[in-house]
């Protein structure tokens, strides 16, 4: 699939409506601030799904995508304070907000998108009982998003992470705005109650999934594709599903050396390729690889549930390009 | 008026729920940070505001609760946001949310306050077009309460603030959550379009005298019923409607006497004492006064749109108690 030929005209839509609810907004150092990531672009994935989810019920796509705007809103609004909180000077080579604009901007620039969201949901085309769904939804999305940050912080001081622990982590922190997305899609559309749970739980499945795929990736993806030293994650001290895995089973040698390499900032490329390697001997990494493969795999099932036809087939396709390399 | 005595037994309501509502929040930290202010208590002004119009209108004061807990929700998440923005380390004698519980976690409690805020409204007992409103009349008050904030921080580096810039900036950070208020209220309680305006323009005038008393109070009032220092706004250089307008109307010696002190941290009572006395010189605590009892004045008149009754009377009561020197 090519992202772009396909998702072009769509990421066109939603860029300019969310570029127009922004620029609403009258203080200009205060509209810049909640500028600043949305107009650098993205792949807008949450939308999409939002307009792909719609179109293969009823083509109510172009209907459904303030929601999903609403959704890509409350991203950024995420992305803002969590640089805060975790004191990132940069997010994909651009500097972030609280660096360019000031903390205080920030705060209060996630604080507008946030509420910008709740706007785009008042003003959809939708009967009123489905807005006020929408409205719930996106509600209990970002205080998931905000219990799952805690979490994340909470780790970094927590000596024993389990699996279960980490993946409830990531269902709220990544997974549930796209499960959020999904169903969105499905309440706009005017689908019955249990096809929306469905679509949460597609959106779920493949949150859960892609988040595990970009924890394989970060151990062994190209560092050209990446657009990062391999293995960011060891060096930061991350508790992916691979390395609590692999601290649970490896042999007191492995496992002592791992913990010297691990949250080493300053370590060496070799140090990185050492714990890689001590997390193959461990099978962590082929594990996770399986695990992500077989959520996205459930994932698609699940979409069996909607009407056959070409939106379908797209949405299929976008669940596979969700783990492929190319990212 | 006694207000304990009177409003004490919708206090206990509104804590009730309020406290149900973050106890609800699974991390405990998160949790803890979200009711460090909600739990040191308050007068709860907004959703007592929310109730009394909504009892006057169609004693549905207890229908129309929720939404004026869901402001008092976003009171709380703006005002641990300003004092991270401020760097604020006390808030009525209590440590700020961000220096207990650290910045991050104090971020992310104002966040999920604000969710939580919309979660009660999905949650109200009334019709889908009603909570529809009301959604939006949330959205657009935080937004607002954003916009206000920001000119307030841009002001700070500004030299030539007029009048109508300082109005509207309070009308944003202080007066439209008592609009949303009264309006909200209103619209709980299914009271027409024109009667639901007539109350968001009540709640604006009311939180603009509020406000512009509460400016006359810091240069007037006894210390011990303040509790804090006569003259703080002086100290920490804030451009109230008072200091604006003595500096368009001083000859420039009083003039540059004035900036002398406005604005130094450490000037000493006489100091203090004597830019009072310059203030009142050119009239300007007076004018001030003036200004906000006509606001109050015009704020009451307006109740009279509301069926006559006993709780009309307790609103003209509790609106006469807004500028009271007793607080």
């Amino acid at each position: 699939m090519d992202f772009k030929k396909e998702f072009g005209p769509k990421i066109k839509m939603i860029n300019d409506d969310l570029e127009r609810r922004i620029s609403e907004i009258e203080n200009k150092n205060l509209r810049d601030a909640m500028m600043h990531y949305p107009k650098a672009g993205g792949k807008r994935l949450r939308p999409i799904f939002t307009m792909l989810v719609a179109d293969a019920i009823s083509k109510s796509g172009a209907k459904a995508m303030p929601f999903g705007v609403a959704l890509e809103m409350a991203h950024n609004f995420t992305l803002i304070h969590d640089d805060i909180m975790d004191n990132d000077e940069t997010r994909r080579g651009m500097k972030t907000t609280h660096i360019v604009f000031g903390m205080p901007a920030a705060i209060l620039a996630g604080d507008a998108l946030f509420a910008k969201a709740f706007e785009a949901v008042g003003e959809m085309d939708v009967d009123s009982e489905s807005k006020n769904r929408l409205n719930s939804l996106l509600a209990r999305a970002v205080l998931l998003v905000a219990e799952g940050q805690q979490m994340d912080m909470d780790f970094e001081k927590s000596e024993s992470i389990k699996d279960e622990d980490y993946l409830k982590m990531i269902e709220r922190k990544t997974a549930v705005l796209l499960s959020a997305a999904a169903q969105g899609g499905a309440i706009a559309a005017g689908a019955k109650q249990p096809l929306q749970e469905t679509m949460f739980e597609f959106g779920r499945l493949m949150g859960l999934g892609f988040q595990i795929w970009d924890d394989v990736l970060d151990l062994r993806a190209d560092e050209k594709v990446l657009g990062k030293p391999i293995g960011s994650d060891i060096r930061n001290g991350k508790k992916t599903l691979i390395i609590i895995y692999a601290l649970e089973v490896l042999d007191s040698q492995k496992k002592d050396r791992l913990k010297q390499i691990i949250g080493k900032e300053g370590a060496s490329k070799k140090e990185v390729d050492e714990a890689i390697a001590i997390l193959d001997s461990a099978g962590a990494i082929d594990r996770a690889e399986r695990i992500a493969l077989e959520m996205i795999s459930k994932a698609k099932k699940l979409l069996d549930d909607l009407p056959e036809g070409e939106d379908r087939q797209k949405l299929k396709d976008l669940t596979d390009f969700m783990i492929k390399r190319e990212w």
